[in-house]
């Protein structure tokens, strides 16, 4: 199983989450290349410590957007797009290629991530991009989404994440955030499901029945100290499961 | 011989120089590389035409600074310059390498360009990102300069440029562009001392005096539709002399 | 009648449009504002010369978008937006008042303008915004906008433009760019249509009826040399026919 | 005696420091205009907070760098920079106006702060500014430097200040960052001094002599949180020596 977060979120002065703490619990890294957030230098830092601990290193790409931290959708269009996925992987491979490895496996980041779940063009863009950069690299999204259907039509590798901490409808999908108990926050829980899933068991949908997801990784987060103990939790519980913890890309 | 200009220089909706002209005209290309102008779509376009018409594609970073174009000094730390430029130049080259070439030398932009010829610390930041990314690029600058100088110290390839348009000192130097006489403007003119330097012979400096200079690459300009009819002008002269024209890096 | 054009829409060095050529055509200029294009130093130079032609400033607001100069919809929280607009208005009229002048109306922007034509939760967020800074400032729009609904329910004074060289439907909206002829080009039909607008006669619509709009401001653009002397026919024409110009709004 | 803090310098998703505890602390507020942090909607927030306890409201103006958070030296033409306070002064001034009161003082922040100690043009500039927008506004700086001194002249009102945590030379110049011992640390200390400062009476300089500055405002930090335990120490002892708090400009 793999686990994968969120990392190199900061910009200038500002900080967002702890990467150090991250960088010892996930297995894979999503990092931001700069245009929802991340900067140069804190691309350097996190891939050196990514590549160290053996953690794989993700390109976490998102919308040009930092006053709205990549979570508001942009109709921007799509060959617009392409290229500006292609600028974010060219860069963070950079700094992977210096510290001694590359990018592993693509993952769009927020809004971006939401909207490719069903825009068809903005999804065949992130595509799109990625066929021109690297046809290799696998990447990472949601089930039924059209994005990893789009990606899988152009020959890639499609991997399905679950979210360790959302809580899932029957039918597999996320239940809405505007809904309650669509975000769980009990730290024994949520490590209880991610073991269920790590081992091919069932997890508790909304509406109480028994729903198998097949994760290949687990998404955890990271940008509270709440969020970190609760992922260090996630891990320790796999591991004493009999988990084995590796990245899906290498 | 080699021409180089500046190219790629819009933004979003607004536009500088005609690109499409100057690659009929340089043998090798500085492509912004979307900090002190350009963005990831016009980059894509650049790329693509250089490549078809053989243009050497450089990668002509600059400060983050789009509002200044990259023509204001920006008193930025060393290690996060040196990132900074690293990030050009990942993002550059992954649009180079789709459209079947690469990243094929440096030449730093506007400001950053005049710092580094005293600047240190700034100069050696700019050596250390290339030699952490491929220290077979060789790097485009003014002869004495301390930017040759230390990268020369660290391995890489030093080519010497002279400007087309401007005035020298005996001593070889730009005359500054506050002093009177210090752009040439007559085209005749701009053409026939380049087409001295391309022969190995001397031209005039600003005292009077025979200067030579010895140039593997000639910058012309191209921000102005008179300045790409100089441009014009430069390279039928120089056909007209026997010299031949192609990239100083290939 | 009024005349209205976008100016001040340049950044940095970059230049969009002919804003001294303008300034002699149209009697209000809507002022981009800094965020989707525009810069204080522009600002002042444009505020300055308005007030000197006795042309009104208006406050061209937008998305915080210079990378899609403004065109792009950007899902943005109302509360934000809103604060947006706050902030370009009371930047603007900075410039404004040190001109001996202030901000006399508002036009939304680009993918804005056209977003709160019917997205209410946005115009409600410029209207907030409005009031918020000065109820007396009259807006301007498309009749049978939500953003124009709204503002008059706040109570602020809404004034109808027409698009000089747009083709219009029966129903007197504008027909989509997406369509053949919904854009037009011949400068002596632009200026007889307009003529007849000013005069309350009727135009052509584009399934070949009479159509009477009623404007109290026409919009020309400026951002290509044909668009400036489109504009000056227009100019021209009104005045041979007759027609008063000066601001809706002082 | 005033106590002034750099509020409002978050962005986006980021934050930076604890605005609502430190406006329970100090009796005026340099609150970020957007240009090197802030933004429209904690502009908002923070004016509304500050005026509703009694906070003046400063413009913390700054160069146009978020990701250098105003921190480096930009080689900005004057009269750019005088637009862009200029700009920012506006844009805060909407903001207080709305929250009832409106910008009471202007000081520079971070490396404009310091650069202007010494810089003659853009001290001016940022003089200029002011002048142009509202003679009337005080203006906050260090004894000595350039700054004040043009203010002065420009018949500006200027304030001094003195930092909570800085040493100072025999000179009453602050002893360089570069230096041991130039930032305290130790709470006690450092509220003692501000005692000592508040009621006219001398602090040790860095060789050990007796030192009187005269400030009108202490500035404290509360970028982190013990910067806050040390504001809220400050402001305790002041009070306990009888010091009455109030905003200098008012």
């Amino acid at each position: 199983m793999d686990l994968n977060a969120d990392l190199g979120e900061g910009f200038g002065s500002w900080t967002m989450g702890d990467d150090t703490a991250l960088l010892d619990v996930v297995t894979s890294a999503n990092i931001a290349c700069g245009f929802h957030a991340g900067e140069p230098s804190i691309m350097r830092a996190v891939t050196v410590r990514a590549v160290e601990r053996g953690v794989a290193i993700g390109a976490h790409v998102g919308y040009d957007d930092k006053p709205g931290f990549g979570r508001r959708f942009i109709d921007v269009e799509p060959a617009v797009l392409r290229d500006q996925v292609l600028y974010q992987l060219g860069a963070l491979d950079a700094f992977a290629r210096i510290a001694g490895d590359r990018v592993r496996y693509v993952k769009p980041h927020g809004a971006l991530y939401n909207t490719i779940g069903e825009h068809e063009e903005q999804a065949a863009a992130v595509v799109g991009a990625i066929v021109d950069f690297d046809r290799s690299l696998p990447v990472l999204g949601l089930a039924g989404s059209a994005w990893l259907r789009l990606a899988a039509q152009d020959g890639l590798t499609t991997v399905h994440e679950a979210f360790a901490d959302r809580a899932y409808t029957p039918a597999g999908t996320l239940v809405s955030r505007r809904e309650p108990g669509s975000v769980l926050h009990d730290a024994e829980e949520i490590a209880a499901r991610c073991a269920a899933m790590a081992v091919g068991g069932p997890i508790q949908d909304s509406e109480g029945g028994a729903l198998k997801l097949d994760p290949a990784s687990i998404c955890v987060h990271g940008d509270t100290p709440g969020a970190v103990e609760i992922a260090r939790r996630v891990r320790l519980t796999l591991e004493g499961a009999g988990v084995t913890l590796s990245p899906f890309a290498a």
